[in-house]
């Protein structure tokens, strides 16, 4: 594995929840791996988990990560080929990925989608382009359509919390007020189509994700339906995809209740907005896993950057 | 010592003062303490001194500082309870602090008060909610009410400095164009109170701090008489707390100069305005111990961090 | 040396770039001389190089580096002596420098000029005042004037990259859209005057750099001319040293383009901007020795914080 930007990237999702598992029992077996080498973190949005996680796994491999906020701390970077540079962008990314390869042995990069242009977004432009200029690999931590270190952590969680073969997995739609990207979505179903598991999506109709990426899992119009027999529930808002960015439902029988939840387990990659896209009642039960998913994203970061030490 | 929120968490404070005196003394003596621990500092308001000194106690420890700045590097968070989350927070503290929990082993947090709701200031809700949300201990880098580090620091310094027994210590109000909390002026009343040291407090009328925390100590309304064989003058301005966050004096004849001064030391926690607060010939002069005092902040950081450690 | 601020510190720079090749070839010889040492990094001003590869640098030599963008994470500094300081300043550069010093064993600052007053930038007001009133060792990361790091940097880039005794080295003015400072310039042509080479200055009428820097170097206003037989073309644009910080011309023509290139090796300290100062055919081909330029910057920091330590 060169670089880490995908869920495809995994070869056997079964042996990376392994290996994860064996990280989390033993996080700084590896602690020399990563001894006076550099991650890089480049955040061209923000961020709360995946700063902090990122770090702490590389500090467990023994790594000196070094964060920058690339618009706050430096200026705007131009990715398109041949512009004349006389407008906004200061640098272009063939020069800024390949200097930050320089000083870093490892270069993770968040970078958000426009929700405006379709094609520029499933273009990944940023990703690749950092994947295409820089000389190091490049981790995603979350792209215009992925963020499968989010995907990789979700599969571990539920790996360790089912109670029996193939569990039923329900990746549900939920209200919220602004746009928001499909990454942890189209990740989360990525993962899951790897796994041993029934899993299916549930979202109104308007809302089905691209569907290259949900291929022949079963979409599901009428929640209550889809949630039948559930053993997790994994909940998240994302824009329309057909009607592309928009919010075009905001309708608040999607909301998850202790009610609709059963006894199912349920599992939000977090920041998540209480009472709108989840009541109280849920979050603060023991159905919840959402902080040991949340927990789980040192592992899948530090397994990582540990396939990506060794292959150095 | 579960967390270090307030000076109420000191037991004994010479005990205190002696074991940073060591550490003082002996910096890296327990650079192995805590060697793989990382601590989180979380910052909702601009810092120099904590957010430097912080960083330097808890490598002087061995520990790996982790910096974010909350609003700026993720989004605002939501801190009142059953809430419906459709504005601007994005995320409530509730899995803020549980998430962050899972990353560092301690949290350090600077929140300053509204000054506009006395009230919600005095419920200290942000650090408050810290303690009740995260599993591990709290660091309070100055909170609506309070500056425990700071207020560590300044007996430390005293102690230092002290050329007799029982010195007599002035806490004086002094004049500045902004409203400004309390919380440097309370954490320091509370230090002195536990100190075997003459307290007393100046300050014009109507900027009497919250008598809940004065209680006994004398306050003058006449600097110069408070001023009086005065063996440390501590100057700080504070907003009104009766007429609560207003600045309604700024008469320049508070002002801290030379000739006020005599023999006392003058300390102030850091940032001054020089020639507002106090002119210039007292901090040009070998009467003003604010740089030590500065430099202090290192070693109180350093033994709440090593208590705390002990402890986990 | 005390200080590093200026090309002026290098006392013998043949020797200075064998050093920084021997750091280049072994750059963790040195891994213990900084240990427990921290270095702090304040930028005034916006930066990407700087910032990750003075950090890589420090790492090096296993020191803890710590960064602070002071304006965001901090507040506004005063420099001006005697001021009275009721307006935007929170702070006096006197405590600030002393009480940095306090925790950091060498302080890098990064700040830009005005490019509007320019007895104030020739002040070197900030610099200066960091040299005057802390107690460490101070970098520049850039300053006003000058950017010592790019230019000895950049001595040892052409070092490694001459092929014949004393090379013919050109630096050109090219056009950008915004004034932008002197410093690299500057620093370069500080750096070539101590160098065995061949060094001339083209640049348009109006453009003459501060003629206390350029001295006795031939400018040439006709940059074909000055182009003749380069080995080495060092690109830059500034604004007008003597209609102070004004852009007086953007005269495309000035752009360097392959064809002027001819076999000279092209250089820029970068950020550049494609077909505006440079065209793509340029930075696109081997002749560009740009990347190889950004990943010297970490053996230049390398080496002036090698000598500092050597010297606490």
């Amino acid at each position: 594995m060169k670089h880490y930007t995908s869920i495809n990237n995994i070869d056997n999702i079964e042996d990376w929840i392994e290996d994860a598992k064996a990280l989390k029992t033993n996080p700084l077996k590896h602690i020399d791996l990563g001894k006076n080498k550099t991650l890089g973190l480049l955040f061209f949005n923000s961020s709360l988990r995946t700063r902090l996680s990122t770090q702490k796994a590389a500090l467990n491999l023994g790594m000196n990560p070094i964060v920058m906020n690339v618009s706050g701390d430096a200026w705007g970077l131009e990715f398109e080929d041949g512009t004349v540079m006389n407008g906004n962008t200061a640098e272009h990314i063939k020069e800024a990925a390949a200097v930050v390869s320089q000083y870093c042995d490892i270069i993770a990069v968040r970078a958000f989608p426009t929700l405006t242009d379709k094609a520029k977004d499933e273009s990944e432009q940023v990703m690749n382009a950092f994947m295409e200029y820089a000389s190091v690999p490049i981790v995603n931590m979350e792209s215009a359509t992925g963020h499968p270190l989010q995907g990789l952590t979700d599969a571990l969680t539920i790996s360790e919390h089912a109670t029996k073969a193939k569990p039923k997995v329900v990746l549900s739609w939920a209200p919220h007020i602004k746009p928001l990207p499909h990454a942890v979505a189209n990740s989360f179903t990525q993962a899951m189509q790897k796994m041993d598991v029934e899993f299916v999506i549930a979202n109104p109709e308007g809302y089905d994700l691209n569907p290259e990426i949900t291929g022949d899992t079963p979409i599901y119009h009428n929640q209550e339906e889809a949630f039948k027999d559930a053993d997790f529930v994994y909940t998240k808002n994302w824009s329309s995809y057909e009607d592309y960015g928009k919010v075009v439902n905001t309708d608040p029988n999607w909301m998850i209740t202790k009610e609709k939840l059963g006894n199912a387990k349920f599992m939000h990659c977090l920041p998540v907005r209480r009472n709108v896209v989840v009541e109280d009642a849920v979050l603060d039960s023991d159905s919840s896993i959402v902080i040991e998913q949340a927990n789980n994203r040192t592992y899948a970061a530090q397994l990582v950057l540990k396939k990506l030490l060794e292959n150095i």
